[in-house]
């Protein structure tokens, strides 16, 4: 068994789905900075024995145990207690703690409670874990050779300050943190996750770095993480592979870590000095939203039209009614004439349109939900795509698809027209 | 062993703490609405050996395994093989689950892919658990007697819809559901979380159903859960609370359950045969994206103006260019001025306006970060809002809030001057 961590988050709170464990993940992302092994998770209820059987498991599989919940005042809080009971050792109260407990109440102007002095018990042996932020102490503690154990309280930002300020840099001084994991993520668009798998997989094979594939909101990710004694050693083992990897995906990587379609499209018009303008219809701003998150959009991004009606499209995009009356309000002919018209109008070098179904009615078996039509303008031509989202998601799932589908087409016919000088 | 349920999310960026483990939230919390008792959460990584040594201890302390994740296409995505592994049953690959796989590529003009057939197999024995959002199947399988396992994919929209469609129906009709939790959230805007809590502090004492207060996203909510032996029973438990407390919020609380604030504002203005245009600065057509994301909402929202650039503001609202120049594009008058120019221009009875300073950059003394105003036109008059949310999020955040204060700004208005009759 190597010297790997389990973390243990105790509160029935997280088995009645009350909160969302954030704890856990701020735990794990902290061992894998510092290179710390962590295979499990395990979440308990306030209750003793189901705790104790938890971490009779734990000590099995993990030398390092982080527990996080159950260090309050009230009956139902038992970590501590619990612990003791299973490595059979006698709490012992720390006259230090009692101090330190009753000057945080006088601190607020407030008398300690009788509660309160159960915060100041910790098993014969165990070192305290101090808190500045609460009344309530962790505890750092050896029950056997080779088994660490540490507490935490639930509370978000207690736990987290007493992770910095004490438990991180005693787990380096004792050498636990052999090395630190740097990554770095590519996104793609406009392929699924098992064509990129299969154009990439090789790289699954590697060891350190690794590369794992991640999907989610339409996209795909690869994680490149590699172990090292440095981030700048990390960096000089991710730098060749993450070359690799966009040689082989090409324009299909749209960028990385904290890129989003948005943000690089903002970027592919900085560079060229150029404006864009939007008109949507049914996305309905959603294109808009997107480009303006992104800081200082505003020099590139002027304006769009929300025509969701199509009095708007006639009237404010000079979309024709006779085209509308023909082949409908959702076709390439109107998303066309939604771009040249939006484009004329703002007088911006770009007019991008997106009409489709969102659903859930207004499908036909001709032109069911979730068919979308995108359209793109400059000043010497306009282009349109079709899509079909349907099948997939819901009215927002398309809505949010037919947004970056538009973003990802102006990319691409960016970056195929620009060049770098 | 009561007939207990234990949640196993599978994946390593769980325990690399990529990403908040929600899935496990949801299925708490559904297994609390079933009143299925629910002691331990394991999170194990994408290797076989330790989620089948996961999968051995929840057997022993557990009646029904709920795993989420490693369901997809990719070789690190080893759920399935490892759970007909531990149970020692071969895979069968299911001709129907072929098909559809290549029907929903077919769907997005793809073909399938050899890693995609993988997904097709599944212990010989088990039942398919359909996935209608993806083209990951879960299983429904009872390995041994008295043992029932379930998997979903680690993708939220898909493994919750799968939950609603099938696994919680099959639960309910398998008898495991014994008393179910029934809740009525009512949702509040423009009132905090202690003003609305000291209004209702006595209902906190309730034991069934009992009352709580969630805050979150800018608002406020206050769930009444009642347990009961069905449905109808608790609903009747919940009805004379619910009507207190309505009673006693009053405007403030704006819908219960799937309200948004939108689709509130749509319901008024059908109410009304009414119709809404919007201008939009800073949100850049968030406050259209959320009107719009209500089915329906085309015959009250004709569209609106993504007035980013001043520009967009005097050709397209007739803001007046002096205005501009002298109280600034962020400022009541103009925020009264697009609202004015859309309702005009449009042609609807309303027009809705925002424009504000969501920074990071742009903010002043006199004109900090945060700075929003909402302007609301109709026949007859025109009003305007100054908020300031600054301070409290960031750039995204104050965006959202801008928007929902608008809706929420109409709301107020339409509630006022309109009388049902």
């Amino acid at each position: 068994m190597d010297a790997s961590a389990e973390i243990i988050c105790v509160g029935t709170e997280l088995l009645l789905g009350d909160i969302l464990n954030s704890n856990a993940q701020y735990l794990a992302q902290q061992l894998a900075q510092l290179g710390i092994p962590h295979y499990y998770q395990t979440v308990v209820g306030d209750n003793s024995l189901r705790l104790q059987r938890a971490v009779a498991i734990a000590c099995e599989r993990s030398r390092l145990l982080l527990l996080t919940g159950g260090l309050g005042p009230t009956p139902d809080d038992l970590t501590v207690a619990a612990l003791a009971e299973f490595f059979g050792v006698p709490l012992v109260e720390r006259p230090e703690l009692i101090a330190d407990i009753e000057q945080k109440f006088a601190q607020r102007g407030r008398t300690m409670t009788a509660n309160n002095r159960k915060q100041a018990l910790l098993p014969a042996g165990a070192e305290v874990l101090p808190n500045q932020g609460g009344t309530a102490p962790g505890l750092i503690w050896e029950p056997r050779p080779g088994l660490l154990v540490m507490t935490f309280p639930g509370v978000p930002r207690e736990m987290q300050a007493m992770w910095e300020t004490t438990a991180a840099p005693y787990l380096e001084a004792k050498g636990w943190s052999s090395s630190i994991i740097h990554s770095r993520t590519l996104k793609f668009w406009g392929i699924g996750e098992s064509s990129l798998a299969e154009k990439v997989a090789p790289f699954f094979e590697l060891e350190n770095p690794t590369v794992a594939p991640y999907a989610g909101g339409g996209e795909v990710k690869l994680r490149i993480s590699a172990r090292a004694a440095s981030p700048e050693q990390a960096a000089s083992l991710i730098a060749p592979i993450e070359a690799e990897l966009r040689h082989i995906t090409s324009v299909d990587c749209y960028g990385q870590d904290d890129d989003t379609l948005a943000s690089v499209v903002v970027g592919l018009l900085k560079a060229r000095q150029q404006t864009l303008s939007v008109a949507e219809s049914c996305t309905g701003g959603g294109l808009g939203q997107m480009i303006t998150a992104v800081p200082g959009s505003s020099s590139y991004f002027w304006g769009g039209i929300i025509s969701y009606d199509n009095r708007i499209k006639e009237n404010w995009l000079g979309v024709n009614p006779q085209t509308l009356a023909t082949v409908g309000a959702v076709s390439a002919e109107v998303a066309e004439q939604m771009a040249l018209g939006v484009r004329e109008r703002m007088g911006t070098d770009w007019g991008l349109s997106i009409t489709g179904i969102a659903g859930p009615d207004g499908g036909t078996a001709a032109k069911p939900v979730g068919l979308v039509y995108i359209g793109l303008a400059d000043g010497s031509a306009v282009q349109s795509l079709e899509r079909q989202f349907g099948g997939y998601g819901d009215r927002d799932w398309i809505r949010y698809i037919s947004a970056c589908s538009a973003l990802d087409f102006l990319r691409r016919t960016l970056l195929d027209v620009f060049t770098p000088t």
